[in-house]
């Protein structure tokens, strides 16, 4: 395997630990984590969500007292402005790689997207 | 955005396309498409694998008679050289992807690794 390659995911990655975003997200999180009701909050937040999505793509029915919970759970997380900040920090690193995927995979597209057939 | 982040991934993405891994899967998928009977059997056994990939996703039955479709179409495949060596080099690429990925997406995981109650 080209070692070329590889020293370019690691320059990527470097520079990934130095963006706002991710030094952003990191802050946010010891924050969060540094006080214990925020830091139960915020585990009970995403422990229902997983939950949810496990459930989601598992095909598994979700009942309605689930859902109410996680709603309730999320009402008073949106309260709470470090968890609050930590969640879009969150979305903003996710958006972020999923912007590098699409950047990294887009020569497969141009293999597979050009053919037709598929 | 940093430019300096998106330049690293272009940076990435170049080194990629030149990588064994993408122009070997280039080459030997024009192989296959140049080649109306082999390009017709790649497509089938393309389209039953999504399909059979959905379901599972979905969470939706799969039937005996599926999976024996599939596995036959498997085996016709396995036969064809050229189609076995696609499938070969697309599971290289989609290794390769997948190790960018980890490196990538590890400082995350330091993050959120790094601290009890999840």
């Amino acid at each position: 395997m080209a070692v070329n390659l590889f020293n370019k995911v690691y320059d990527l990655e470097k520079e990934f630990r130095k963006s706002d975003e991710y030094t952003s997200l990191k802050r946010l999180f010891t924050e969060v984590n540094a006080d214990p009701a925020t830091k139960q909050l915020f585990n009970k937040f995403n422990n229902l969500q997983i939950e949810l999505q496990q459930k989601q793509m598992m095909g598994q029915k979700i009942m309605q007292q689930e859902v109410e919970a996680f709603q309730k759970t999320a009402a008073v997380v949106q309260q709470n402005e470090k968890i609050a900040k930590l969640v879009e920090a969150d979305q903003r690193v996710n958006m972020l790689i999923m912007e590098f995927n699409k950047i990294i995979t887009k020569p497969l597209e141009e293999i597979y997207g050009s053919f037709e057939g598929r």
